[in-house]
């Protein structure tokens, strides 16, 4: 019988995701499951997205250009000319989500052995895309003490290589929530021209930022036309994850022409995503003022909530809607397993990613969890509530599970 | 200024698409274009597919499974049932097109400088998803004199070497549209079987057989359950390209487990192509019959045009709605190219995909393009004596271009 590749047994298997069996099976049995695993927003895709999908007059579905279909690529431009950062539509390339994105833009810009610097805990997902090309992650730690600010420049110098290609942040960050100043930016900035390093950042969540925080986009860092790659995609910002439309959005016309022939050999990116995603463009400032307004809402119950309970430890974040909390044991992974399938209080329980996953490390983060607050309060404060009983639960007859 | 990958560097250009703004610039001038370049079909996307999206009463478009909508993943079994293929919707990972699916495919069962066998000419993007794993292509030249049928065993046993892992044929072929018979992957089984090699089948054009033929899949190979893969997409039964849903079909459940990782990392195949594509599989006997006609009419007169303009040899495909012709060129990609820069006949062009970039060793094929015959017959025909015309051009003032 054919082997598998090394690769395939390599490949990390989705630290969002790898728990799903054990949901299925609570579910399976009635129990309620509040899924604060995945940042699968609860809020309605915006109205125009539907109404462009019913009014379609089309007879043939056909592919899109490689690189997106231009009506669609300038009306993205034009979002962007509106929140300040100067491109056109021949900036951007469309691709099937930001993972897409991300992959060609790592496939494009490292080779194998190549290194990558991100700052850890990360999104899980970079470590995958970084094995399909057989690139290096270099994490550099950060601390749940300071909210996971960006570690000082020395951290960087150290880290840096002759192998060394990229620095990856995302910003505000997946899976911590925190949301990086202009400073830290410019000090990246320094970094990246002093050593020729690509700055890849990951804008997904641009437009969720909390108690006024404002927002610097890389494109807008002097004289790195060429230095910055900017990934991004309407999931979050329209609650259309299902839609997987992303996008690379750069100045480097080499990087977009290597990434074109990445896009080339898988064709296009889906057409009905772009089509109907086309309107969400003409939303406006209501559109974003209420998301927001919502979404901090929710920030502010879930820390406050989780800093109750007793052993919790989670800063509050700036943005995204993720935090990354501290709890009272001594491997999360276990302990997210033990919630779906030995603990329901009320007939529900919670699923949360653990934050191993998100450490590129081994052993490093064991007693975090990853949260996406991605419901209305309500189902919040009850998810809370299930957490805090799990872990007194838990504590009660697995003392040697608990940190000390 | 940071500098793209080598891997970014030595990835192909889609020798379909790379012509492209040539063939805008024609368009902007106002010719007319008649786009043989490309397999994307002309005929209507079904009513049923149009009528569910127009049909939806969802508020949020959220993530699919990473492994693809379950009740999607069930008819579409239903239709392997009914073709005679016994798998269940656990032997099915969902994909964007049969690119990903294929990309996903090679990733999980072979590493950097393994080395898959694949009969050239071969689809052009087998190269692209191979060149991203640093997968060694290894091609077995076939003939335009017989068709293009499958090489004798003895040439796959000359070139299987410690680092084979995998034989991929298309079948019915792209871009040939030799139709492989059950002879022929017999032949197949017993080499897979003997040097314990994955046998990839990219099945897409399986309903697509003219004269009669009949299909023989790869799934009905008997001890091979391990062995076999199959890809597949609805972009072209259905004319539905855009919607970018394929699928990996394998009873190896390795093979499948370490798929999922992959299809993790990037999260989930788009919704929309999956609910909407989810209504196709009731098309029945009716629907199967009516395309086919339609291709087989055009194939007719595509052959039959083709071999009638001197120095032009295209054998007859009994599959898929493409055929590889040698034209009296030295060199296609020139022509191809000139074809869109420089000529015209009554005020239209034709596109066609220079056959170089189906081969993976250089220097083969020169003298050949593939032709897509996804036009109607009047276009087809127009197309045609455009070609014909234009060869007549060419020769008359690049009389050196000529093949003797």
């Amino acid at each position: 019988m054919p082997k598998v590749s090394k690769k395939g047994l390599l490949m990390p298997a989705s630290p969002i995701r790898k728990l799903v069996p054990y949901a299925d099976v609570a579910k399976k049995q009635g129990v309620k499951v509040y899924h604060l695993n995945i940042g699968q927003p609860d809020l309605e895709t915006p109205k125009q997205f539907w109404d462009k999908l019913k009014s379609l007059e089309m007879k043939v579905l056909e592919y899109a250009p490689s690189n997106g279909i231009e009506s669609y690529r300038k009306k993205f431009a034009g979002y962007y000319n509106n929140i300040g950062i100067a491109v056109d539509a021949s900036n951007f390339m469309i691709t099937e989500g930001a993972s897409e994105a991300l992959s060609f833009g790592m496939l494009s810009c490292l080779d194998e052995n190549d290194e990558i610097i991100i700052p850890e805990p990360m999104y899980a997902n970079y470590i995958g895309f970084a094995t399909v090309g057989k690139i290096n992650v270099k994490p550099i730690p950060t601390s749940i003490e300071n909210g996971f600010a960006l570690p000082p420049i020395e951290d960087f110098e150290k880290a840096i290589t002759a192998k060394t290609k990229a620095i990856l942040i995302c910003n505000p960050n997946n899976p911590t929530g925190y949301l990086y100043s202009k400073e830290e930016l410019l000090v990246l900035r320094e970094i990246c021209l002093k050593h020729d390093l690509f700055l890849f950042v990951d804008e997904v969540y641009r437009e969720f930022l909390y108690g006024g925080k404002t927002f610097f986009s890389a494109l807008n860092l002097e004289g790195m036309n060429e230095h910055v790659i900017v990934f991004d995609s309407i999931s979050k910002r329209f609650s259309a994850c299902g839609a997987r439309i992303g996008a690379i959005v750069t100045r480097n016309k080499e990087v977009l022409a290597s990434a074109l022939k990445f896009g080339q050999a898988r064709l296009s990116p889906n057409s009905l995503g772009q089509i109907a995603g086309e309107n969400l463009f003409d939303l406006g400032a209501d559109y974003y003022n209420g998301i927001v307004a919502e979404y901090q809402k929710r920030r502010d119950v879930l820390i406050e909530g989780l800093n109750k309970i007793p052993g919790v430890f989670c800063p509050n974040p700036g943005g995204a809607f993720y935090a990354v909390t501290s709890l009272p044991v001594k491997d999360t992974d276990e302990f997210c397993q033990w919630m779906l399938e030995k603990f329901s209080y009320e007939n529900a329980t919670v699923m949360m990613a653990p934050a191993s996953g998100f450490y590129s490390t081994t052993a490093s983060g064991k007693n975090q969890v990853r949260i996406a607050y991605v419901l209305n309060v309500d189902d919040l404060k009850a998810a809370i509530k299930c957490l805090e009983e799990g872990l007194r639960e838990y504590a009660s007859f697995k003392s040697d599970a608990l940190v000390n």
